[in-house]
């Protein structure tokens, strides 16, 4: 069936080890196809080198440019196939992780970046977000835990973190009909039963299931 | 004495030549960078070597959301330093390369490629825009006489050229209390002499001569 759908929420919410659970629940139905950005798309994926590159000479307004265009050709090249094919689509953050990220906690102007994406995704949005829910200092200690990477992003501090669930949770009030927020603070077994128990009532509010 | 001016206009219209001897000229009187996107910026750099790749999977829109990227990058690390510094900055080629070969030429939307530059450069638009108009087929003549590179770009068509040269002169005709046109079928001496009174006759009329 096809159906796009997006994870959200801020580092260490758990999104890949729920992302990966659905998959496995919804690949007894239907084709599912699990992405993220760059996606293994080339010129993606070299985008997200200059954005990440810590000599990078780039403000926020550059990063904000640059992540649409990535976004977009992920899009286009992954998602949309995808969706054409009639597969569910799971996508490790979208347009909302934008919005959070730099609208809200880097202060770019929620506007600015609203802006920049909606030409970049055109009416491509996500028909259903799964917001997983966390304090950032939880989220934070998590991510620190299992940390393997060391990147320009993961620099920022708990300020940012906490600025960047604030933006999360604005968005969730503005877009209520599309993002459905659970709460990542519960055990991991519960975050994901509420995961596949949102999805099943929405695409069986579609008629799919 | 600060001064932004950029040089636009189709292929083939000779804006290097004229921009050397623009160069030239004021050098007497004052300090004088000349620059084109990308201009030696390593994330620049990067950015159009993905534009141009011919293997490239990008669409118009991701093209222009690129295009926009590298120019901030440009404004930001080149173009307002040397403003800052009280330089006169000649640039080749800037915003209205993007209006009139992705938003007219290539029908993107003049809009849409408009409102991701205006978010690229903020308030920084040109003090002063020569407009070197030529008949596209006697600019593609020109061009290929002199082509010693090859990339996706100049793989257009003459069709194509023709909307460029269209979509210049809309915007000659939109900004016309920024962009002056000078005609570029006459000698060249006589366009680069054109250029020089224009510019003398803008920084004259802002008191800087």
């Amino acid at each position: 069936m096809s159906v796009f759908i997006t994870f959200e929420g801020p580092e260490g919410s758990g999104k890949s080890t729920v992302i990966k659970a659905v998959q496995k629940h919804f690949e007894k139905e239907t084709e599912v196809m699990v992405t993220r950005e760059p996606g293994g798309i080339h010129v993606s994926e070299k985008i997200r080198d200059i954005i990440l590159d810590e000599d990078s000479e780039i403000d926020g307004i550059t990063e904000a440019l640059l992540f649409a265009a990535s976004r977009r050709v992920h899009l286009t090249e992954k998602i949309l196939p995808a969706l054409e094919d009639g597969q569910m689509v799971l996508c490790d953050r979208y347009i909302d992780s934008s919005l959070a990220y730099q609208g809200i906690a880097r202060n770019l102007g929620f506007d600015t970046v609203m802006e920049i994406n909606k030409i970049a995704v055109e009416n491509h949005m996500p028909d259903l977000t799964l917001y997983l829910k966390l304090d950032p200092e939880i989220g934070l200690s998590r991510k620190k835990t299992n940390d393997v990477e060391h990147n320009r992003l993961d620099n920022e501090e708990l300020d940012f973190h906490k600025r960047v669930v604030l933006g999360y949770n604005k968005l969730s009030e503005l877009y209520s009909e599309r993002i459905v927020t659970i709460d990542a603070s519960e055990p991991l077994e519960v975050v994901i039963e509420s995961a596949i128990d949102q999805i099943t009532t929405f695409i069986k509010s579609r008629g799919d299931l």
